[in-house]
């Protein structure tokens, strides 16, 4: 039995789940929020009830240390020295890590390297990595990419048909994201058909504030809508996803803005916001529907026009389907959107909504009827238990 | 019976057919090239024979009085008056023009207006149109447009995930192109088919230099895969299509290029040139891929699976499928590409090649067995027949 802490830092926060492995047990979960401010927030559940405090955090290594301290004070750990490792989520691993990896100095020159990719994202990891690093020195510890899983799509479908420079100077090609919810749920999925993951054709639907579909084919990514970024691919609450690019240059000259300046509206004021004129969440753009706001529910719309395309351009690449799935904010919990994606999805792949079945939010469901051509289910993501299951499975 | 003169004008040419309507007899077809230019050439048929000389061009309107006075000349026609009207092609239509229209003042302001959006096109066919008009003063003028057929979309498929001020001050939607060429063949399959056009479900596949896929549904574009400008959409010659758009952003910093240079490249160093490097003509393409050449392998491949998954995604938008079409340059000559891609639509949409029939070049064939569950027809594409059958309508 080991204790393994699943981290996932970015810039300003720390989240964190502790496991017993391999029983996949949650020991406890909490959040430090506000790192770097006189009036940060720490969360830790004890005993299944949350306790928060506001105090001043003024680096990752402090809370670090905050949470540490706590695990022992409220005696969910005898000894920190119990936690044999530290599982951190890194953003982007780039063309080098097609999996988790045991965290080495090489290690963190690629993930530094790669910040350039993704500057939001993976510096935050390497500061929660050392800070974690400097209270746990007899811990080890492996990164776990969101890119990784998405390392088995063939060259035909990672690479754009752009300049081939592009993609050999300037690293320009699909990455993928979100790589660990859809390994995550299309393992379940798989689980839940009573099938082999090898002989399973799965689409799995990952629609949250960020939202990218995957072609799962045995248990491999073939396909994401995610592309050099996060902003590729469907519709977002905030982000445009794919388009025609000569808009970009068109409108950089309209509004004259510089190429960051457009890559703020893009990634911030495209999407829900940007078409509804309301908001980036899904429940403020239905009720605003409901109002007879047009936008809003003109939003709406082409989002699920986006999905259902996607669905259909990777049920033809994959040759067949069995089974898609809903996961995320959206996927778990807005089943008028989902209702609305199967339905159109009805005529041709045979997806049968039970719509009693669901009605239900956040909770593993299949929501289709008994004899639907092809199933599809509700499975609450879990990256957490894919980081701890990856870094017991190497550190073990 | 009817002469009409079909006319497409560009930048520094003119194509013209004359047509014998209703019957549709193409009496000749010719062109004017290299206008402007001291050394332009003019080639016109006559008895089934090509006609070509070599002479000085200064205008448009020196172009179009050589073409009518060859007509007279060649006893095509025996006075000009016989000319009842000339229709011309128009790429941009914007929102005005879901249809082909008669000439009038109001409509040429409007054309004009269209040239932001249009700027390489629009301004050919106005100088087109002004030369004819001052050469048959007697004629009517009908103005067919490439952006017309797709009028009938849905909101939630013309507007981007954008800002929505961009679509009401910028004018930024998906408009499509080739409508007149997705158009005809639909409508000549729906005959080929023995079925009414309105109960049909065809996808259209124009793969030429340019290539643009559309959904018709019971005759009426629902979806087209060119956007704001004919950039958008599949993978083409030189053209990228729809990509993540924070690409250009990202690599306008790492290039030091502006808007304009950027757009140069997506339009004209990308798509089979950029890829393989080699050039932007399928027929290049294969004989480097025949060679050996990986990257020139690699940009065919992208392009199928490109065309492959706009398929699957009309298919399902559509709930349905009667027929799929190929059309223009690789379309109707490329068979090896039309293999690949319907062996790769076999396992999902049922398209079961005859692999004897699709040997065929630019000639109207049943490509697929007849147990094939969804038809594919190459189509040879003819937008000057439908140009003249709009006009004949219009003045008839």
């Amino acid at each position: 039995m080991s204790k393994i802490i699943a981290v996932n830092a970015g810039s300003s926060s720390l989240k964190f789940q502790l496991y017993e492995m391999p029983k996949e047990t949650v020991l406890t979960s909490g959040i430090v929020e506000r790192i770097g401010f006189e009036d940060a927030v720490f969360t830790i559940k004890v005993d299944g009830e949350k306790v928060s405090k506001t105090l001043p955090v003024k680096d990752h290594t402090v809370a670090v240390n905050l949470l540490l301290e706590a695990l022992v004070e409220h005696n969910i750990v005898a000894d920190l020295n119990e936690i044999v490792a530290a599982g951190h989520r890194v953003v982007h691993g780039g063309e080098y890590f097609s999996k988790s990896v045991l965290v080495d100095d090489d290690v963190v020159k690629k993930v530094d390297e790669l910040c350039e990719l993704a500057p939001l994202h993976n510096p935050g990891a390497l500061v929660g990595y050392r800070a974690f690093k400097a209270s746990l020195p007899n811990s080890k510890h492996v990164f776990t990419f969101d890119t990784a899983f998405h390392q088995t799509m063939e060259a035909d479908t990672y690479i754009y048909p752009l300049p081939y420079e592009w993609y050999t100077e300037h690293k320009v090609r699909r990455y993928g994201m979100h790589g660990t919810s859809h390994q995550y749920v299309s393992q379940r999925c798989a689980e839940l058909l009573n099938k082999d993951l090898k002989d399973t054709k799965i689409i799995t639907l990952h629609l949250g504030g960020g939202a990218s579909i995957t072609a799962v084919d045995g248990g491999k990514s073939i396909n994401t809508s995610m592309g050099f970024t996060p902003l590729g691919g469907i519709m977002m609450g905030t982000r445009c996803g794919d388009i025609d690019p000569a808009i970009v240059p068109f409108m950089e000259e309209q509004l004259g803005v510089s190429p960051k300046e457009m890559d703020t509206i893009l990634n911030k004021q495209s999407g829900l916001l940007g078409v509804s004129g309301v908001s980036s969440d899904g429940r403020d753009i239905e009720k605003a529907s409901d109002e007879g706001n047009e936008r809003a529910k003109l939003a709406m719309s082409i989002f699920v026009n986006r999905v259902v395309q996607t669905v259909g351009s990777y049920y033809v690449q994959m040759g067949g389907l069995d089974a898609i799935v809903f996961t995320a904010g959206i996927g778990e919990n807005d089943f008028k959107t989902r209702e609305r994606v199967m339905r159109k999805l009805e005529a041709t792949l045979g997806t049968e909504v039970d719509t009693d079945a669901n009605k239900v939010r956040g909770e593993e469901q299949l929501l289709t009827t008994a004899d639907s051509k092809v199933s599809v289910y509700l499975i609450p993501t879990n990256e957490e238990v894919m980081i701890a299951r990856d870094t017991f499975a190497i550190v073990g």
